[in-house]
């Protein structure tokens, strides 16, 4: 056991903090990541495990965004087969071409071709690492105690079979709802809105049969998806390979929600819900932002960024915004590295990057203009902040409907809204005092945890390694879908009473017979006699 | 947010503990316990919350077995119409009872009714309760904060809806899965076995079969435990009322076991496990004991005890457990207040009382003699000591089941066991290895967790005072059981693809009709004409 302090105690906690978590340290990790936004909260648990002395080993493609040195882990570079312009160019891409137009019923197609942009880059990492024998030489003989990874691309699902580690994975809940299809965890469509569909857990009638239909198209999806994964394993492991029992091999499942945030909804034992786990402690502003600020006046500041992967947009749709920006009293910082918008007000001011968690814990913040990713959601959850969501791809719609339904945020279609409607909502969530409440409300109650979410990620990452896995296993893994549903039994029980019923009626029909059936028959024989 | 140190590291951690904690307290909960060995835990949990400044107040009636003054609450009693005599009777005929023979048909008929002798004085108690004027003003201007109560019996549950409290509910999980029929969590029949079947969570399907019409007497069984509280709700209510409704509204459980000791399955977010919440830290054991221990030479010493509730049992039966305890070569502490048997080796030593979780904390103990009730077997677990189990009543033969399935213990059954077959089953649980190894395994996994039991309760029925409620509500209570189950959308859905294929066929049919019918009409009436 070990007793789990939060940053801040940690530090006040000097000497016995070490003392309490006195356990002999120096298990051995290896951690396959996910670039882009995944790695954010991913890097926090693996820099602490590090400072704690474990000894942990990054996979790293040598071309890539986010996963940067650190003196906490050692990385593993592999090469892979695009440069740094290609890379630049997809994101770009990627970016941009969530702000083109489409239509209904093009909608789902236009949006998994945008996305492909990006998952394309990741599979070919997957690829390159799969296949990079010095790569493999090094992994099989490194000897670790387990497997960390973000099995939303399940390349470290695949690694872990092949090198025989048990997994701690690191999962947002996104697609597929694997968590639940794969960690045997009941998944009931009826209150449980499926990814892309932007319900609420309360829904009509109608919107039941849209989930129970969505609900339907999750098994493609994943094939969509993961079938060229499949056959990666299949390549490096020799033999037939059915992804989802790799998946299934008893992780420990590190979630990145909790349920003032999510719908509540069953979860598995071996399950452990870390939402929040980016929201440090907000550090000192640094002078320039400091002075932002100070200037801003009993107004306050906005804070405005569309996240780690996309930091420009199209001009046409900038000017709109830079427009409605000027339109409020309040100080805007916006993390734009695009061309100037011509029309930018005295008020907005544009920045490369920005202290995004630091600036909304500050007290003069009024709101957050937010692509509603999960980490810029907990960050405004945290630090008390309204929001106004202008969600792009993935969760990001039904993250925003989250906040919504709570009434803590206001969501807008990036595409189809103007410059009024930006600037209304703006106005919308600052001067009314309910989404102020609403979302205070929210942050004491997320607040309020017996342990930190980073304390609880560590905990269980060294409890998998401790133990090499012992994570709790549901026996419904060992039953196929007709056994779990009780199917069988419920036949032959139907099938019983059936038989009963029908002997039952047999038995009385001939019971029947014997008494009234002669007596008519002697009858009409005798009549017909008589005749 | 406040970090949970266990009871050993708060010694230790002397100031820095209350300065960790350091929230204001001094919130004012009511108690609505449970007599008997229900008690046990939830005086810990409420000494605890006493010990942190809260003003607590124990409902107990005037007479009672375990329900005792403490410096940490302050009791209110209330009248009871029978005495300490009838009390006394009562439990001793109840634990008589289970040593009496029974046919395997009439079986659940004797054990039904042997439990009553107890749970009716029980419901007495609740009938005195929330009939007596003075104690109902008390509570009425009471002002608490929330209502903390063991709901296998629901009398806190319907005070809770009298005084609108919110709730915490203290639960072993039996009888009826309460907490999974009434939380909203999924409870699959097809690997989740039912109260009193004896089943592990693997089974066959003859087992299978059982378990499903084991689980559709659980309604029936509610309504046979708990239609006279119903009554009692109506009455003090003053309006009708559902008793499962009152179930519902949104308690957070703590449930007394983990998934090292029961079978791993889905939880809802307001349960939180707390198993082993009796294992304190073991004392220092006083000189009585302390003698009988050193004097046990290399053998070392088995302890036995049928708990709190049954200290004596019929001479027949007490003469040949004494044969067995005779036969093995370690010295035998026997909690029995019956008259001592006239065979009594010289190995046994009859106590009245004796520090249970001391002694199997003790390096020299070899084995635990024990009925199985839930509190002692996680003690078991806790010091890592092989079990002989004989379970009595209730839950006790799941939990001997339970135990079994993981290779720490051997189950007998009371009633029909001779002399050699617990002579046996001792030498075996002492003398072969893998016994040791298979509980020293569950006791690491047990005890290694992020937070201890105790403080994750106090941690939660403070939560539950802090916010007046706010455990998270799953939408699945909004939903009717056809809703759940997505029933009326399957059914909309089949409706409208029958009436595609109906129309399609129609049409089909017309069109068919259309180019070929006429012709065939054509040559018929053609053919008519002719003749």
């Amino acid at each position: 056991m070990a007793c789990l302090l939060s940053a801040a105690q940690r530090a006040s906690a000097g000497v016995l903090f070490v003392a309490l978590w006195g356990t002999v340290l120096g298990d051995r990790l290896l951690v396959v990541p996910q670039d882009g936004s995944h790695w954010l909260s991913m890097q926090d648990i693996v820099e602490a495990l590090g400072a704690r002395g474990h000894e942990i080993v990054v996979l790293v493609p040598e071309v890539n965004l986010l996963l940067r040195e650190s003196r906490f882990y050692t990385r593993r570079i592999y090469p892979v087969p695009f440069d740094q312009e290609e890379q630049s160019y997809r994101y770009r891409t990627f970016g941009e071409k969530h702000f083109t137009d489409r239509s209904w019923l093009s909608g789902p197609q236009t949006e998994y071709r945008n996305n492909m942009v990006v998952i394309d880059m990741y599979f070919i990492n997957c690829q390159s690492l799969l296949r990079h024998g010095d790569t493999l030489d090094f992994l099989r003989a490194g000897k670790f105690d387990a497997l960390f990874t973000d099995p939303a691309l399940p390349c470290g699902v695949i690694l872990a079979e092949y090198l025989g580690l048990p997994s701690v994975y690191l999962f947002r809940g996104f697609p597929c709802s694997l968590e639940h299809g794969f960690g045997g965890s009941p998944n009931p469509v009826s209150y449980i809105p499926r990814c892309y569909t932007k319900f609420s857990d309360q829904m009509s009638f109608p919107q039941r049969v849209v989930n129970f239909l969505v609900n339907l198209l999750e098994v493609p999806l994943f094939y969509c998806l993961y079938s060229k994964y499949e056959d990666l394993a299949v390549e490096l492991l020799k033999r037939e390979v059915d992804l989802p029992t790799l998946f299934q091999k008893d992780p420990v499942w590190l979630l990145r929600y909790d349920f003032v945030f999510e719908y509540p909804r069953p979860v598995m034992p071996n399950m452990v819900l870390i939402g929040g786990i980016n929201c440090k402690k907000p550090d000192v502003l640094s002078q320039e932002f400091e002075a932002y600020v100070n200037a801003s006046g009993e107004h306050g500041i906005v804070v405005f960024s569309l996240g780690s992967m996309v930091s420009e947009i199209p001009e046409k749709k900038a000017m709109e915004i830079a427009d409605a920006l000027g339109k409020i009293p309040q100080t805007v910082l916006w993390r734009y590295t695009g061309s100037r918008p011509s029309n930018l007000a005295k008020n907005t001011y544009l920045v490369k990057w920005l202290p995004q968690n630091v600036l909304l814990g500050h007290p003069k913040t009024r709101a957050f203009i937010t692509h509603s990713g999960s980490h810029g959601i907990y960050e405004g959850i945290c630090n008390g902040v309204p929001m106004v969501m202008l969600p792009l791809f993935g969760d990001q719609m039904d993250n925003a409907k989250r906040i919504e339904t709570r009434g803590a945020g206001v969501t807008l279609n990036v595409l189809e809204m103007t410059s009024d409607d930006l600037a209304n909502a703006l106005k919308t969530v600052i001067n009314d005092k309910s989404y102020k409440e609403n979302i205070m409300r929210l942050s004491s109650l997320h607040k309020d945890r017996p342990v930190e979410p980073l304390d609880l990620a560590v905990f269980w990452v060294e409890f998998v390694m401790r133990h090499k896995g012992a994570a709790p296993r549901p026996a419904a893994h060992d039953l196929t879908w007709y056994q779990y549903h009780s199917l069988d039994v419920i036949g032959f029980l139907l099938a019983i009473v059936l038989t009963v019923a029908f002997v039952t009626f047999k038995c009385c029909a001939f019971a029947w017979g014997k008494c009234f059936g002669k007596k008519g028959r002697v009858k009409k024989a005798h009549k017909s006699k008589v005749h």
